[in-house]
């Protein structure tokens, strides 16, 4: 296979990058580097199978190259962060949701029609139903990151039924383990490494969170992309386990072996469009066969030890 | 109050134009007349609370000034044409998801925090559930014009959420009436007046169509915001009957004393991202003490009565 994969340099990008490498597949990675890091094709660059192309998805012009001979899209590029929305409000339109439209009508020029895509569980707002499954109820985005996200699935589904496409939707919980980049375990890291005896967490530390493993991440896309054959496939991505925002600290704390005074800077959420509570019914992902190998706690213990074998990225991160 | 009025001189829009100026309301009026008719304002400009801007909300430097004094935006300018999305995939991107982005922005900007939506039942996609309430299952999305409403739906919300608007988003079925102007009603006039013999009909005449008479979709918009007063707000507008595409066949058929022979394309639907049967749970808005005053069948002839007193506009819709 060849496959093209966006935001090639990013965190979940690039390990799928190198596991495709490593099945043997060839590997076109486009990347603005806007937010992704060079080291992080290191491995990649290694291989004859792997080509670079240094382009942004708003810029229309720079696709059909990188669509070249493709067969499947990855299609990870994102802004990825959730937080600052509200900050800048044409980000989330622009990255997310005309980035998405621009690779799609670039594939249907091209002739490619199968792509997996990186949604979200931010796309059920505050659900209702809890484990969430694929089919909730409608929901109410609560998120402008959510609300592009859902804005560029319908896209996807859109072009699967005007044009043929096959498509691959997953909707992940937030996603730890080697190259994360943001969230709270990089700012608790951060933090504790900087003032060990004290630490500032957001919100009352009761919100509830629910983390995969990048390696699982990438067992179950791979899975589902082998296994499921409809022209649009919709999975959940996350375990069967939650924990609090204070789990983690006392994770961290122990890690890195210190007892910081914690301040709470109060409310049940750490900030506008937060979701208390992303839980997802992965059973549909796992009547294929996939099982997440990684807990939580183990996902955030290799998160740490990633940081710490890579501090010079850690201050750039 | 002062309202502005997005595709003022469009069908739904220009109706609403000249309801909230017979209410006494302030109105501005927006419209960049790319499928606007300046017939359908000639009432409107008669007044002195009437004020008409041509603009695309797609130039976000034109919206300043349409937005000073504004309390209420009714944000009806879309792209409506359903059937031909695939034909140019970007419009409906540009015109109702861009442009609603941008207007959301604008807003935000001076400080309006009031916002109707057009909507549309095509949000929900083929849905399993029908009569299909506001809280269906999650839905995938089969069109460009529904998925690109959904999109506009969800920044709605998260401006919502994140900057403190009220919402109110109506998903509409097809509207007739006055000032209608695309869809198989005009098209079957059409063909039945320039050739009374014989009539095509896109599939096979079976799909259930359910239409709401342009003025109780009005009605329904206004009640809905006096009485509901959620963050977001919203509502299914519809009726509780429904008809076969053969009903209006035979319904403008007798209207025009014609006995055409017919002739369908076949198949279960009119085009790609045509739904069979658009049909919805309208009890959350009958809850407010709504009800449509107009029964299809009347709708359908209040709309060839508008096609008989304004043959000089039939021509160029």
């Amino acid at each position: 296979m060849h496959a093209l994969v966006t935001g090639a340099a990013g965190f979940i990008g690039s390990n799928l990058v190198d596991r495709l490498l490593e099945a043997g597949h060839q590997v076109t990675g486009l990347d603005n580097f806007s937010t992704g890091f060079e080291e992080f094709l290191e491995r990649a660059r290694g291989s004859e199978r792997f080509r670079l192309i240094r382009a942004d998805l708003l810029d229309a012009a720079a696709l059909p190259p990188a669509l070249e001979g493709v067969e499947t899209v990855f299609h990870l590029a994102a802004n990825a962060d959730v937080r600052f929305g509200p900050l800048h409000p044409r980000k989330d339109l622009e990255q997310n949701t005309i980035a998405t439209a621009n690779l799609l009508e670039a594939m249907r020029v091209a002739g490619v029609r199968r792509i997996a895509f990186a949604s979200t569980g931010s796309v059920y707002g505050e659900a209702r139903l809890i484990p969430t499954p694929e089919d909730a109820p409608f929901p109410v985005q609560t998120s402008l990151y959510g609300a592009s996200k859902l804005a560029a699935e319908g896209f996807i589904e859109a072009y699967a039924e005007a044009f043929g496409f096959q498509a691959y939707i997953f909707r992940f919980v937030s996603i730890l383990g080697e190259r994360y980049r943001h969230g709270h375990v990089l700012d608790f890291y951060r933090q504790l490494r900087s003032h060990p005896d004290r630490l500032t967490v957001l919100g009352n530390g009761r919100q509830k969170k629910s983390y995969l493993y990048v390696q699982d991440c990438i067992d179950g896309i791979l899975l589902a992309m082998e296994q499921a054959s409809a022209r649009v496939n919709l999975f959940n991505l996350g375990t069967d386990e939650y924990c609090e925002v204070n789990d983690s600290v006392r994770w961290i704390s122990e890690y890195l072996d210190v007892q910081p005074e914690i301040t709470y800077t109060g409310g049940d959420r750490g900030w506008v469009g937060d979701n208390p509570f992303i839980y997802l019914d992965c059973s549909r992902m796992r009547a294929l066969g996939w099982r997440p190998r990684v807990t939580i706690r183990e996902g955030v213990r290799k998160t740490l030890e990633f940081f710490d074998r890579h501090p010079e990225l850690v201050i750039r991160f």
